[in-house]
């Protein structure tokens, strides 16, 4: 079954608000088994509104409408539905008592104005609102459905789950289920090129997705249940788990800090950060995890060169003829950090965000990040190619989740030590030798 | 003008992202003056994209769309509207140099798909992307225009921002301007009774909005030039200015850290931060403004009490005594980061950001912050009344906006003491005393 959403508000069309309710429908469809094929923003306006509403039931059996429900004259959602498919508006007597009630509770006499939320289109379904005073309804016609909505979320949200989903899953006999496959560490066009052949594949189907310096995989499969949904999933799932390896961090995570979080949990690990460039971010993002705490002992976050010789012990020698950003820096910082606080791994972050960079050597985009349980170091330089004047925040963002992937990479070989790993003492002390 | 906005992309329509391109887009367009009269969200479908390019085109002179210009098959948005102004796809050169500096400079071999990203509708004017591979462009046709713009809102917004607008600025005649009044400390309710009857002005607009805890008032005027709406929008401004004091902390300022980052260089003062509930996010705010580096030494983030005793040097017996959540510790860890770094002030957060507090006394949303000179303490105790399960980003985030609040009154009232400070020796050995 096809579906468009229309929503119906000038303040959306003015930027005033986002449109948060076209994002909760789509993802209750999806999971419905419903395909949304269009979603359209509408203002208060009668002709533009007919003209979505024609457009929309000509190609989809069902719209649903959220807005335009409030009691002033420029809220016409229902006005406009009725005489699109030829009804009458009448009084709905039960929703003219829940919203006198709904005033007298508050102690506030009735305005007027809204009693025109109670007159609903004859025939249809009156769905109650228990969160504010305008009711929805579900008309139907010729085997078409118009479902109207509230525009507050937390009215429209409610009435949605306790009244339409219930409906619509009498109307569709399907399930559509999806598992993101996050990774760490390839780009979105590497990554395909791994599972090109996978992405022909029209049951379960498989689509590349970039985001934030990540590339994700969707496997999302339709069947008549979940348990078949996710029998056809599995095998293609499995066989992209073998082919991408250790990339990836995760199965429907939201990031990489979680897993992180989770394998050291898992492992009883703890971890501390030396931060630069990222002014606190990695310890920010850790701790942004519930029950982070378990795992994280301390963060410092070291600006000024000073700071990383007084708290964290870089040598004077190392920041004057090397630089803040630098190997040896790093791996100092990651050094320090870890004697100072006792944890099992230190992570810093060393690096150059922009907009402008203080030094002609090093560009803006270039980071060090290093990672040692106090003998063996985990080095990583990284460009990230983004030096536009709005680049600082990405920079810093995707700085942070290298970090947060070395200690992943760290806690998941565990009690091993990863091959890359090199002496950290030998390596901090090749510099002092030149 | 009247414009009409296509999202492009399959994940939208599954709900698996917040279309908030469209929001931002409409916000910009409402302030150049051009309408926007309908946004629509389509899949990664020729068929109904050309349908939607169709339907836009039809009504509105201007359509923008954004997505699809990715490198894989399923991106498709350049080669549907040069199918529907009949032009032909060519190798833009420069863009191909460009994608291929970006992944040189990555050190990565570029896939060969990456090479469609650089084929550009003919005749049309290119638009650079500086954070990205993929390269926007307007087409324009018959009195009409068609926008194309990546779908990653890090790419997008720089790109609209850079080169769109001022393209729309020669199109459209009329000016529209608004500043945004932000203020800290004061609730909207509190804020709109002091200027509730300039909330009736038509021309400039005054209109109050809530936001992550903050109170702001858009003030908004319509005229010829932007000259003419500034000339209109003064007086309004100055007598906002003069009834709200120093609770404003900028105007059109993105955030109180950047009000408290410029006052610290313009009075030549340094901060340290010790954080403890708030993780980080202090010192990853204050160094999100570019050129923090001169006015930000360092941020300690002592999550164990362990960390607070060892390294801020907090007392065992305050913490033993009265917990990590309380006045002293707060004051302890202010003054002791001040120490360690030097610098002219130290700020210290600890609370309780949820979603559970593991101490029956102290509520999910108790904050307590402290910032010292050294000898004046100034602390503040927040409770945030926010204990829901998705509380804690909340809590976190408001508490850090608390402390850079106090850190820029300080600064504000520099050289001067604030009147409400005590004196932190005798505050905290009044504790020991007990």
């Amino acid at each position: 079954m096809n579906c468009e959403l229309i929503s119906v508000g000038t303040e959306i069309l003015l930027g005033d608000i986002v449109n948060t309710n076209a994002h909760f429908l789509s993802k209750q469809l999806a999971e419905t088994g419903i395909n949304v094929l269009f979603q359209c923003t509408v203002g208060d306006n009668r002709a533009r509104l007919l003209t979505a509403l024609d457009t929309a039931l000509s190609r989809s059996e069902l719209v649903i409408l959220t807005g335009g429900l409030g009691p002033t004259p420029d809220d016409m959602t229902k006005e406009v539905c009725a005489e699109f498919f030829q009804k009458e508006l009448i009084l709905h007597e039960p929703s003219l008592k829940k919203i006198e009630d709904f005033f007298a509770l508050k102690n506030i006499p009735m305005p007027q104005s809204n009693t025109k939320q109670a007159l609903m289109p004859e025939g249809s379904i009156i769905l109650t609102n228990h969160n504010g005073t305008a009711p929805g309804c579900i008309m139907e016609k010729d085997g078409k459905a118009i479902i109207i909505l509230p525009g507050p979320p937390k009215e429209m949200i409610p009435m949605f789950l306790d009244s339409v989903k219930p409906y619509l899953r009498r109307l569709s006999h399907e399930t559509i289920l999806s598992h993101s496959i996050r990774t760490f560490g390839i780009g979105e066009s590497a990554m395909t090129e791994i599972v090109n052949d996978l992405l022909e594949s029209e049951n379960p189907t498989v689509a590349p997705y970039a985001k934030n310096g990540e590339a994700l995989l969707r496997v999302t499969a339709k069947a008549e249940s979940t348990e078949k949904a996710e029998a056809l999933l599995a095998p293609v799932t499995d066989e992209i788990k073998k082919r991408l390896g250790s990339y990836i961090y995760g199965i429907d995570l939201d990031s990489v800090e979680q897993a992180a979080v989770s394998l050291l949990k898992e492992k009883k690990l703890t971890v501390s950060f030396a931060e630069s460039c990222t002014g606190g971010l990695c310890a920010k993002r850790i701790t942004d995890i519930s029950g982070a705490s378990s795992v994280f002992h301390c963060g410092v976050v070291s600006y000024s060169n000073d700071i990383k010789h007084k708290i964290l012990g870089v040598s004077e020698e190392s920041l004057e003829r090397y630089g803040a950003v630098s190997p040896v820096v790093a791996a100092e910082m990651a050094l320090g950090i870890k004697k100072l606080s006792g944890a099992d791994f230190g992570v810093s972050v060393t690096g150059m965000a922009g907009p402008t960079s203080d030094d002609p050597d090093i560009p803006v985009g270039r980071i060090y990040i290093a990672a040692t349980d106090g003998e063996t170091l985990y080095l990583k330089e990284l460009n990230t190619g983004h030096f536009g004047k709005d680049c600082r925040d990405y920079n810093r963002f995707v700085s942070a989740s290298n970090a947060l992937n070395e200690l992943r990479l760290c806690a998941l070989s565990y009690p091993k030590k990863r091959s890359e790993g090199i002496d950290i003492k030998e390596f901090i002390s090749s510099f002092k030798e030149l």
